[in-house]
């Protein structure tokens, strides 16, 4: 059994971990940071942990590292890095779900989320964690940063494509869809139920932050065109859309791509790929880690269209993460992952 | 006053202009239809209108057309185009909210919509009623196709810039969302609240009928590159979005394409376009006929990305209706059509 | 044609005023107060605004009342009590929205709001609004206080069965059912999207402040059984239920009590009363001023179920304020207040 | 392990009984049924198990029963008894959703359902499975009802007063709230997304099939009066509130009844009681076999108010069958059922 600590337990992403990590059966939770609600049972945090045998929340700084075997650390970027760093001496694995060590240098970094990075010599031996493209590096990684939910759906609709040479070199359009728990349990104005019910928005245009982390993924497989990206805000609690419209390289056959995409993930537990015309639906993998692409003929020739769908909670951050963490170990991926999606 | 019978009064877009002429100072709804329900009160087909003063609905057959000055139909494609055509001999006005005579011949609707027009010889003096660019047109025009909700939402957001040349004729990519009212009131499971709450997906991928009728338009305008579209349903019960993404001709900036944007609608009462970076929000034009547009620039130079959004009932549909009729009669334009947006 | 002062106008209550007073003929918005946002341009308070002619939002101290004919009041209660005793010195008429006047004496508001009255000699002579109750005081009245939300709800479903001595002298039930928007504009965690969709929960079980005014005008009619009454938090924006269940006097049938609610509300335009077993839904009044009360046998023989629904930003709150201004002017009570619902 | 046959596997109970026995580790799924879509993939008739290993569905006719242990009856109400009497000449035990063997005698099943019971001599010998109330009964138990959704959260909420003798035996008003799955998968124009969001209403007023099951176990506790009861339907897609408004018996405080219902449901691994004001959500039950508890003083002395919340689908539908079988087997009850709530 491994103890793990949770860092930032009191958002979503973090009682995520928690619900993830109470089904897993080689992990036990042993800590929970809250900093602004430090000293309250965690079931006043989340009523929904009510009867679940949980330690209450802490500071990060009254948690015991000595004790702990892996960190999940849920806080919001450019929080934990510190932390983070400071964990490392004493506990054997880190897997951030923050931004912090997405972006493979410090200046990178900085550009992006307009603070210098504290640790920026711990960004070369991070692992970035979009796990169907990271099993080789992850087996005894002890800092995983895991992907942004919009790189998460994104690259999995795009790098099978592009690590065969089936889509070309040139622009890509991304356009995402999110439910409300990817902006967090902040109370603002722009959150309130009545502010988000029954419509629908675009936000973040033109400069989103996981846009760069996509390019450097792109980048990283010989893509070098750029992309234009824009998430919107969709009144739902789970779920993410990404459709992806990209150029096919010459010859390239929509049956050759779905093909292709479908033997890349043929062992993937997580990733299921449809080789007909039936579309994904966010809400048939609610609550799980599970990710699911389509990919369709555009209507304009030499071009196609590749939808993918995640639970922005679970493969797009916690699941992702436990998941990582699995492959760490050398376990089954799967373990504490394998719940059907609660639908409807 | 007018009197007018509004077609297949039984569907959502029906009941919307039920809605809106009730608000009309020059309109007395003297017939509806619902071929299906005929013989009922129109309030035991949508009891939210109970309490109202309105003719019970009857077969179109049923319905004394010397009695009408104008008609709306609403029905569902393919299935008004004999009504119409008989009509057309009797009343001196028809809005057509359908799609059955929005493509310019009847061999494009035979290719998209799979079955051969019946009354071709009308289409080439129809009016496609896009209204902002239909008003040299309008008055005294007999027969007015309204455009469908998504081509009403893009070419909003698309005509100013290919008209006065600062998109590219280059491909585009639109990406759509609607509420689903936009998929009428059939019973099916497809929409069945919990087969759609929590949840979103895309739909008609490469495929969608109102892709032919948008680059009717832009062609008309003499950008001749194809468009790719993907709409998408999101669970609420209306709105509209459309994200275009679109290469920019040399040497435009993104404020000229602003300013050009503002010029163009600048007299018109129900387009709104921010100068700013604030993002139009489906919500906030709910039950309005408004249409509001944003313009970004895309991080990728020379790019751009506009988003446009209205409520798919409204300006997507029987208020654009509606606003066509006032132009064809030579009123102001926005007679009836003038309430607030009804939020939250 | 008045000129009109909108106390509180960022929160829904006050919002929804202007959206109603903007259909009004004889009304003109002069003046909007929002201390907390004092200065700003009302559509960057509501976006919904847009495009709209109104004035900019001011702290109420600088607004100048000699201009002004009308005060509608939306202000938290207790907080506008001082406000609304100096308005009275120089405005003809103050419509407030509040719970700060309907409680008849200061010792009950103190009671229940826990803060003494500033102005408790005011009471006696305000009118408690409850429109289709209260014709005969309406005209002239200078000060009205609007009935609760609930209290409006629940009372047009009891009282005429009350006054008639139809209901029995004895204990009632009465269990609410409201939107979001009731809860008002706070960026509170308990209204985050995401903690309130997809679920429900009851609040102020055995203590809310509707529960006291809705026995003082049960009271004022000789009905001195106390109420149990239960409020829950639905996901929706806006709606509101009354289920309420009473016992029948003897020899009461249900088609007498039908029959009396019919009558009663015979002349009232924003009253419908069902006479057969269709059942009212909150959907249908959604954006309007309209009441709809159901009449139900319990299956427990000498007891009926009275379902009453409304929309609570309307009928519940700011329409039922211009509705009772209408009537202290001597106006049609209908005038900005016609619109069909907005449904879908 | 023991084999398992889902009747009724196209509704939303019997696609819930899919996952949760999907879960459990001592059953393996053998059969499905779907008459009307007898033959195609399950993941076809729900695509959110795609990928999962599940037989595809049958007519009930094409299952080979000599091979299964147990059936859990999915199936509408008055369409399965045969098929569950057939079922129990060859299988152990017969797990029943439905309505149909819920009263204890033919006549009242027949004066409640309007059709006559086809085998009424097994309702003698058939458990009612509110598992809490039917632990010395389900050991080796052959045939167990369980309990419809409304009786299921109502007799939690009701019964431990009443045996214990702290609710007297009068009249009980029982108002219920419930999502959409309550209603089904039928497609149906009543369940259309659009005609349900963003609004509330009451159904079944003062009829509803269930008011007779919660008043059978009420007079089986010798609680004799009856209960008035009104479900309503809130744009959710799981969730069920019901508001009880009881009176006490002399002497009896809040604390007493806190009390007694901690204690009484003190070992009870899927109910738990607020022993303080809290209010529990049905959200934070959603997905879990869970019923949370909360009793209130009224306002009104010598009343209380019990509220309690269950997901449907689980502890009001497929869960409680588990965990009845679970029983029957002499297991632990909370195998399959151990799950979190997924919140948000």
């Amino acid at each position: 059994m491994k103890n793990a600590a949770i860092f930032g337990a009191s958002g979503y992403t973090g009682a995520e971990a928690v619900r993830l990590l109470l089904e897993h059966p080689q992990i036990r939770i042993k800590a929970l940071s809250a900093n602004s609600r430090a000293g309250e049972a965690y079931a006043s945090v989340y009523p929904h942990f009510s009867g679940q045998d949980l330690p209450e929340t802490r500071r990060i700084s009254d948690i015991d590292l000595n004790d702990i075997d892996v960190v999940f650390s849920c806080l919001p970027h450019s929080t934990g890095q510190n932390a983070i760093a400071a964990a490392l001496e004493s506990v054997e694995t880190v897997i951030d779900v923050s931004a912090d060590f997405r972006l493979s240098d410090g200046q990178a970094f900085e550009r992006v989320y307009g603070t210098p990075h504290q640790h920026p010599h711990l960004l070369s031996g991070r692992v970035y964690g979009l796990t169907e493209f990271a099993r080789d590096a992850l087996p005894g990684a002890r800092l995983v940063a895991c992907p942004g939910c919009y790189p998460t759906c994104t690259l999995l609709a795009l790098l099978p494509g592009i690590e065969a040479g089936l889509i070309a070199d040139r622009h890509i359009v991304v356009d995402s869809k999110t439910g409300v728990t990817g902006a967090g349990r902040k109370a603002t104005l722009g959150l309130h139920f009545s502010e988000l019910s029954d419509g629908s928005h675009a936000y973040g245009i033109g400069n989103h932050r996981h846009a760069p982390e996509i390019e450097q993924e792109l980048r990283e497989r010989d893509h070098c065109s750029s992309i234009s990206f824009t998430p919107h805000l969709v009144p739902m609690n789970r779920g993410m859309i990404s459709t992806c419209y990209v150029e096919l390289t010459p010859g390239t056959t929509l049956e050759t791509l779905r093909d292709s995409y479908a033997n890349r993930y043929y062992a993937d537990p997580f990733v299921q790929v449809a080789t007909d015309d039936s579309v994904p639906q966010s809400r048939h993998v609610r609550g799980t880690n599970l990710a699911r692409i389509g990919i369709y003929p555009d209507r304009v020739e030499g071009r196609a269209i590749i939808v993918s769908v995640i639970d922005n909670l679970v493969k797009g951050s916690s699941g992702q993460a436990l998941q990582n963490y699995n492959l760490t170990q050398g376990w089954d991926e799967t373990l504490g992952l394998s719940a059907t999606a609660l639908f409807p």
